[in-house]
């Protein structure tokens, strides 16, 4: 302590001599802290290094993107200290003062403790101190949470989920004042603190802990890190491997209605690392949940990496972890935003600091990909360890390249062959075709849905989930009952429902089963993309079958989608395709009557939650649908048969208390039919100036559309464009292999071809 | 003509040399013009100067706004020009093709003008020569336009106001290359199209071109411009002072249902001039038209400054035009958009291009005000003429400075004693209160309504108008029957509404004779902002007060309005007061019942169009409202009685052709009085980060408010936080005198003070 002082009086002489000087005083200060502890300690050891902190020091005022974030830190943890510590009594559900301040106190522990390192300013050391006693003082007398509503109550929070987050936290600002602490100080941490915490989210919380689920990786990081700091190895096995006695039973259910007990019974980091993410770095769950989840998972990663090298981590599984950076990265939008698969909350994306961590991580480890270095001045943010330091560095030597998004099929399953994401791209436009698993607890009864995107703005939405996280006023900020009646519903996405019930019944324990099966993922051709999957479980006795294209044609503006969707079952039934359009209506090419008062439009699987307020029958001829969203316009040309009813809906029936948005939908439904094909276009041709008033390509180029090939064998589609071009899409229903010929026969002309599929110009 | 030809080929040997080369060749093509015309000719002189035009020469490639706005409008004359010259047959409405190509032509002819003269290449004038004798050749064939909804027909479009759009810009292109052109040519031009396109518009049109009216203004303008480039100074006069015989009746109406004959008679620019716009440059039909018409007032302003310098345009009415363009800018929110009063559609901004040349007309011709420069420097655009050169050079000379938007009072009236418009305005929030008069045929029947903005973006909304402009989906890209359905009737509006009818009954008769009555305006201590006017007329019987206050003070985040709507009547009636926030209900303090379907809310005047989605009754005690607009939190609190009724509802009944946004509001109604306070506060207090996904403010500020004194004499109302501060705001209802001396006790407590109200912490 001594010695310290004196540095930092020195320190303060001359600001120039900053880094050298501080680089001493940490040397110093460490020798004198080993001398009287154990001395193979080795801290911090865990993110940032003993080397990573000379690294730092030797660079700081030099790298531009560390030092904002450095001063960030430094002033976000100063103005707490200005603050005073203040832990709580735990009562609030989050969104509330409890709540919130627990979560504050464990970001701004770790913050400091990084400082410490860093700056080598003992403040910063003392405030981490004295918040880890001032926990360490209250945590023996909590009971578990005062708030009942979680399947896993927590002690500091309402969750277990929200203390393993602590943990994870304040496990790195232990490691990193360690050596600032005396072995007695340590000793009271962990005893009070650090182990009954960990064994209270472990042990005491197996069905919390002993999952596969992003919950327990959390749980299982949480132990994980703390092990790893104190050098408890028996924990370190719970963390990696899972408790080995946990009680659980196979129809135990959390808040989601997911099962709590894993199948094959596996648990522990190394299961949640194999099990939910595929080869191609897919998270089952989405990539809300996957962003969410990736924290957890790389900072282990890293810790593991520095800790326990032997484990070669960063290799599992050819490189998963890596993989998944690149997977999260492609599975947002043009603007960084995530596609909403599953339960998603709209507007997050890789500006989220746990992709911040994510990027520096798989740069630094993963073989210095420069195109991570654009996500990474996008984000303006590096974390405050070697990675973030490399990451800084390059970026100032101006290695960035920009990061390139093409189309990309991400498979699912732990072994890739659970259906996949097909996403198509090309210029504006972004497809997003799901066929993948049900994606555990948040997933969505959603097969073969899509949703598109136009220069980063949704304009075929997913509704995403009902939920405004951390937002008290709603439900404690927790899921809605909503999620449950409406998001998670099939007739909330844009795919088909048979007879007003949900896929699988919308019971999850049977969608779990199964998965939609790739038929076709076809890139070569950036004119014509193609993606295509079938589902056969969703409604036993039903085929779907459902192919999109995205298809660059020079007579149009931009490149537009070719959706079909061909339906074969034993029976006649309703099929209802919706359409999540986003915007205004302009126009029609039906007539619609709307109803003086919107009425309910049905009775359960979320039909209860939408309001017809307009209806049309259709004449056979080909449906037009034209509208504006934020100065574009789009037009959706479908396919009808005679007597197809067209809906005009709109979401926020049965809503009581405003938890839905009023967004509107177009629903074509076909009564009592066996076999049918829905094939529809969606253009974004126009746009709109409201400054100088300018109404520029504002109908759609299409003149009809038509199924002109309809057998077991083939579907063929036929476009013509109003200045009178014919193109014809035919796709091979039975065989999608690339070798094969085929050969058939429309409108009096012949199309031969190799593969899957062909487009013609007739 | 071989000159010209000759000096090309010299300025293609030496780029380095251009400005001066050109120069030369322009003086020498200008001489051997002139040698073969009138010699008293002296063309350029309506807009761009012969002067300018050298000026402009000797500075091309120095100056960066104007070389870019040039080199924009050259690419966009050089497109046309590749394209060809397609002059149809008119056929369509706006949006359609044949309006949207003379449209373009027009604006094109303009450009290709100035290009002609700047850059004295031949090819420009040869191609307005060339368009211009297709016009010519088009035009004596003409019948009025077949689309016959218009009151006054064009020839070219379907309104006599495209006409006279064309012929303001055909005009200017028609002055630049006046010199190019043999005489011969000009005598066809002037007799085939000019002469008979300007009496067209003005002797066979009267019911536009007689009026006090923006059409009337165009009309006006058309007629003038062509008159000063071919000297014609009886239709200068005609277009200065209108025509001495029009055969109008004063029951005639346009198709807005506004009076064509003038109370007084009054036509002509400068009776435009001098009846719509106060002294404060407010134009009484609302920023939006006053956009459009400050590109015809400006315009020719400037041609009569350049050609008939003795008129003193700019100087008339104590130079109102060049105040108009101050009014118009302090007209528009933060981000540059203009308030939505009466018929407006939102988007329009201080980008138009009407507002590129106001803005640079007015620091030329009116005392080059530096804080213009930063308006232009965000519109990165000049005017091709010797205005924009100042601009752009100033501009580059680094003269800008910021543009300071404060608070003001904007006059309504020619003598400005017609009410105002009253903008409060402090750090992020915009307050737009409207106590004016009625605003001719595009005016709304909303008497004390007011707009809230916060960082730019509306919060508390006016609906605009109801149409989609040039997008012919749309009912033709004109106005929809909704706007008088719905936009302009009162209960569209954040204003008191009795018995579910109009105020003046809806009548615009009636409405025409009427204006609020301002009543105080006083920003001298900016943290307490007051507006105050009264309105006796809308509802014959019954006195409206309305006082609004934006408030700071150090206990709330951001400062917050005060809103108090004082009613008394001579008999009891039904009160409605709507509240137009946009965003989603995050929580309300009292409990509301969803109806299972919405119910129309009304028969007439506007309530037809309103859903009723859900409704509670008042316990007596402050309703407070929380919702969510764009990622921030904001409070509506307001005082209310035992019994009031609270309905929300949703915009969207009767409309057949989805015309309408489905936008909420919240209306409070108390049912059977006579007299009693609406009063309110709405605060901006939290932010939400969907990255983060921090809540930070969510709540209000305040724990109560009430209403503690009311008399005929003073209206008190007390506000409470919920730390416990409360503070008193009394308003004088009867005294607006600034050195009147008050005192009433509230609470046990005497206040005294001096001037109309006061604000107290007790």
């Amino acid at each position: 302590m001594n010695i310290m002082t004196k540095t930092i009086k020195v320190i303060v002489v001359n600001f120039l001599m900053l880094p050298m000087l501080v680089f001493m005083s940490c040397e110093n200060h460490d020798n004198s802290v080993q001398s009287g502890t154990n001395s193979s300690s080795s801290h911090p050891s865990l993110i940032i290094t003993k080397q990573g902190v000379r690294d730092i020091r030797a660079n700081l005022g030099s790298i531009p993107v560390f030092d904002e974030t450095l001063a960030t830190a430094k002033a976000e943890v100063e103005a707490e200290m200005a603050t005073g510590i203040d832990v709580p009594v735990p009562k609030d559900f989050s969104g509330g003062y409890t709540h919130e301040k627990h979560k504050k106190n464990f970001l701004v522990l770790q913050k400091a403790g990084v400082l410490y390192q860093i700056l080598a300013d003992e403040k910063y050391a003392k405030f981490v101190k004295e918040m880890l006693f001032a926990y360490a003082k209250l945590y023996p007398t909590l009971p578990p949470h005062p708030q009942t509503r979680s399947y896993a109550r927590g002690k500091l929070f309402w969750q277990a989920l929200n203390d393993a987050n602590w943990l994870v936290y304040a496990s790195q600002a232990y490691d990193c004042v360690y050596d600032y602490l005396t072995e007695d100080e340590r000793a009271v941490l962990e005893n009070d603190l650090f182990k009954p915490f960990a064994d209270y989210i472990s042990k005491e919380s197996p069905q919390f802990y002993n999952r596969v689920h992003n919950h327990s990786t959390w749980g299982n990081v949480a132990v994980g890190m703390i092990a790893l700091v104190i050098e408890d190895d028996s924990l370190l096995q719970t963390a990696l491997y899972g408790l080995k006695v946990d009680n659980l039973t196979s129809d135990m259910k959390d808040n989601d209605g997911g099962f709590i007990k894993n199948k094959d019974g596996k648990a522990g980091f190394i299961a949640n690392l194999e099990e939910p993410f595929s080869p191609d770095g897919y998270y089952t769950e989405g990539p809300y949940y996957q962003r969410y989840a990736m924290y957890p998972f790389l900072i282990f990663a890293q810790a593991l990496h520095n800790k326990k090298p032997a484990l070669h981590i960063f290799q599992h599984k050819d490189s998963v972890l890596l993989k998944a950076v690149d997977a999260l990265i492609n599975l947002s939008d043009a603007d960084g935003d995530f596609f909403t698969l599953n339960d998603a909350q709209k507007g997050m994306s890789y500006y989220s600091s746990a992709l911040v961590s994510a990027v520096d991580i798989a740069y630094y480890y993963g073989g210095n990909n420069p195109e991570l270095l654009s996500i990474a001045e996008k984000q303006a943010k590096v974390t405050l360890d070697d990675a973030g330091l490399s990451v800084a560095l390059a970026i100032k030597n101006g290695k960035a390249k920009p990061y390139q998004k093409n189309s990309i099929e991400l498979s699912d399953g732990p072994n890739g062959a659970d259906g996949a994401v097909g996403i198509l791209r090309r210029e504006n436009i972004e497809l997003v075709f799901k066929y993948t698993a049900h994606g555990l607890s948040h997933g969505h009864f959603d097969k073969l849905s899509y949703l598109l995107f136009d220069e980063g703005k949704e304009v075929v939405q997913d509704y995403g989930l009902a939920r405004f996280v951390n937002i008290e006023q709603k439900g404690g900020g927790n899921y809605l009952k909503e999620n449950t009646t409406w998001a998670k519903q099939t007739v909330a996405h844009n795919t088909l429902v048979q007879n007003e019930t949900s896929h699988f019944g919308g019971e999850y324990e049977v969608a779990s089963k199964h998965h939609s099966e790739k038929y076709l993922f076809d890139i070569k051709n950036k004119d014509v993309q193609v993606a295509s999957a079938k589902e056969s479980n969703a409604y036993p006795g039903t085929e779907l079958h459902r192919t999109m294209a995205l298809i660059k044609d020079a007579d149009y503006p931009n490149p537009f989608v070719l959706d079909i969707m061909r339906v074969s079952s034993e029976k006649a039934n309703q099929y209802d395709l919706p359409f999540y359009y986003l915007g205004q209506i302009m126009q029609t090419s039906f007539e619609y009557s709307k109803l003086e008062t919107p009425a309910i439009l049905g009775a359960s699987d979320g039909y209860q939650h939408l309001f017809k307020e307009a209806q049309a029958k259709s004449n056979g001829e080909m449906l037009q649908f034209n509208w504006l969203l934020k100065n574009k316009f789009y037009s959706y040309s479908a396919v009808t048969s005679n007597n197809d009813e067209i809906i005009l809906a709109r979401i926020g029936a049965n809503d009581p208390k405003y938890n839905l948005r009023t967004d509107p939908t177009l629903i074509i439904r076909k009564k009592a039919t066996k076999n049918t094909i829905f094939a529809s276009v969606v253009e974004s041709h126009g746009t709109y100036n409201p400054v100088s008033e300018l109404a520029i390509n504002a109908y759609s180029h299409i003149k009809n559309i038509e199924v002109v090939y309809d057998t077991k064998d083939y579907t063929g589609i036929l476009i013509e464009t109003k200045n009178d071009k014919s193109t014809v899409f035919v796709i091979s229903n039975l065989s999608n292999d690339k070798d094969t010929e085929h050969k058939i026969t429309i409108n009096e002309k012949e199309l031969v071809w190799k593969g899957p599929f062909t487009i013609k110009t007739l």
